[in-house]
């Protein structure tokens, strides 16, 4: 009886989930409002409360418009038109909550959302949507003291031109002037440029606002180009670290130094980055212990005891290693754990049980996108300069 | 015979005129070279030396494209298609020097360019293409020492909200930090925002090829959004100065006095406007007389002496008042001179003779638009803040 009763629990278990799977259509919320990120008095792009996105394209001619966003992967949100002339379609399921690229294929070519603002990623400017994250309050611009953006053009021999750098000031900067500051070098992922972390990734909000809570001692923020091959856009293949080393190690930080109120020595200053950043700080970072005590991975790679091993002083000189990822990049894949040279989780904890500062962050449902950055930087500040 | 010989000069100059017009096709020369402004690694759009634009869009299975550019006016550049699916298409003529903003219209639709950047006008994100100017040099990225361009977000009561706006200072601003700076107040014109100035306007490079040939003594610009009516982008119709004048006066300048090295004083600030901005420049200083000591109008109206007669207290207090246009906008059309209100020039001349330092300039073969603009500033800046 008791198995009967077990088994029908079970059966009823297994239709209640099919009637679920069945009913469980997709109702969509009619709750759409413009993205926050649209070009000022335009109604689309919008979002719903539940993060579905909806499109709409005035193209009145066109044979196709396809949005590259959605479950549908490389398929993306496919548009149909009315006798109006416009195309309008909805995401077939909801985005991640954040920051997401996208773009239009009409009739075979690719061009932006006239609707919404543009986005530096891909090697383009690419139009971006922002779904409302339930913790957005940190990144919100807020009525709080707020620091400075500043962008500087410093000579770089190596590269024969003025480059160009952003540089986040906290707001009591220019109240006392013989007060100096620790400074983070804070990299973009491959495809994006100097804009991204202050543009898409609210990296002078988060400041302000943890500035303003007291979970952070003012540091300066500067975010330059990550690359220097301006006339070849190639693939990461054949990418030399050297050039960018240069610029970064011997031309912008004597720069920042010379030209702002900065603590110059190595355990006032810090690099991180995203992706291809994140390589980019690891490797910069372990040829230069000399000048970069605080070390943060966003989903760029992991640390292990072997990269500590190989690298004497490392103990010693490095304060802090950080490494995050989103959670949907840890998923396994296909039986592939492993993924990202090594088990992160398992390489932080190993460096912690040696001794190192290491500290090691998920995004709760994120991938390789913004939010898991603006997480993580949330993340990573608080725990740098402590002493 | 002298009548006879005058008919055939006459007949010979007819026939040789029509000779003229006959194989005055326009030779394009081959030299186009990718636009400054696009986007990196993109080879189109293109200019050449005479001043044409070539434009090349993927759209394979489009109907139309075209270029809102060119002699055509409205109709603009009709792009014809290949069989691998590109458009391409050249302007009729030659285009005026410096930068212009565009769009494409593909099937009946608006979108951007998508090899070239994006610059805030018409109330969008438009296309922007550069035709390289004889002067160039004077706002060229060159190896002088750069000032820089600040984001601060400012508070603003009346409109409930952080307002952006961007400073300039100059190269020697963090040098000395007991010296003190006098201000500009520089105005876009209407569809435009914030960032036309440092970023279409190019005013950073201006005031630091100014500075650095020793030209102008520096001073800090502030540049901000001119309307407070984000939620309805309607006409200049019913456009009311007062919120602006609010934000400027009321809330703005306090904010930059307080959080910048400002010289304070109603001697040390002027105000200046293209456009739109120009007309916001003469309604705010002639109602502030006592705040604003420099005025600059860049293609937005002029001053005439019923405009001083009828403002108590303008000779004593007002040191500059600049106008300048682009030539083709002081072109009589169609009979009608008096364009902007009364012959700019006469205007100019009769507050000279009034006893009024009152200053003049014409921008050589351009109409109203940013190349006329950029001139005018580096006419402008060096007869600021004299004494």
């Amino acid at each position: 009886m008791k198995r009967c009763l077990t088994a029908l629990v079970s059966l009823l278990t297994f239709w209640g989930s099919l009637c679920l799977a069945q009913t469980d259509q997709p109702t969509i919320k009619e709750d759409f409002k413009p993205s926050t990120l649209n070009q000022p008095g335009q109604e689309y792009p919008q979002v719903n409360s539940q993060g579905y996105a909806r499109f709409r394209i005035k193209a009145p001619q066109a044979d196709s418009v396809k949005v590259s966003l959605g479950l549908g992967g490389r398929r993306g949100t496919i548009l149909t038109k009315s006798e109006d002339g416009i195309w309008t379609g909805t995401t077939e399921g909801p985005l991640d909550e954040g920051f997401h690229y996208y773009h239009l294929t009409i009739d075979g070519g690719i061009f932006n959302d006239p609707g919404t603002g543009n986005f530096y990623g891909s090697i383009r400017w690419e139009s971006g949507i922002e779904i409302p994250a339930h913790d957005q309050d940190f990144y919100a611009l807020k009525d709080v003291p707020h620091g400075r953006v500043e962008q500087v053009l410093f000579p770089s021999k190596s590269t024969h031109t003025s480059r160009r750098a952003f540089v986040y000031t906290p707001p009591d900067y220019d109240k006392d002037p013989t007060k100096r500051y620790p400074v983070l070098y804070l990299q973009h992922g491959w495809g994006e440029d100097e804009t991204a972390w202050s543009h898409q990734g609210h990296a002078n909000l988060i400041m302000d606002n943890l500035i303003a809570e007291g979970k952070i001692k003012p540091f300066l923020i500067v975010m330059t180009y990550g690359m220097t091959n301006e006339i070849k856009f190639g693939g990461l293949r054949n990418f030399d670290i050297k050039p960018f080393q240069t610029v970064l190690v011997d031309e912008l930080i004597p720069y920042i130094d010379a030209n702002f109120r900065t603590l110059s020595d190595q355990p006032h200053r810090a690099m991180a980055g995203l992706s291809m950043g994140g390589m980019e700080t690891k490797t910069i970072t372990l040829a230069n212990l000399d000048k970069f005590s605080h070390i943060g991975l966003f989903s760029g790679g992991t640390f292990s005891l072997d990269d500590v091993n190989n690298t004497p002083g490392f103990k010693e000189k490095i304060k802090l290693v950080f490494v995050g990822f989103g959670s949907r990049e840890l998923e396994n894949r296909g039986g592939r754990p492993g993924f990202f040279g090594g088990d992160p989780k398992a390489n932080a904890d190993a460096l912690k049980q040696a001794g190192i500062n290491s500290a090691f962050y998920v995004s709760p449902n994120t991938a390789h996108e913004f939010l898991s950055w603006r997480r993580s930087l949330r993340e990573f500040a608080p725990l740098l300069f402590k002493d």
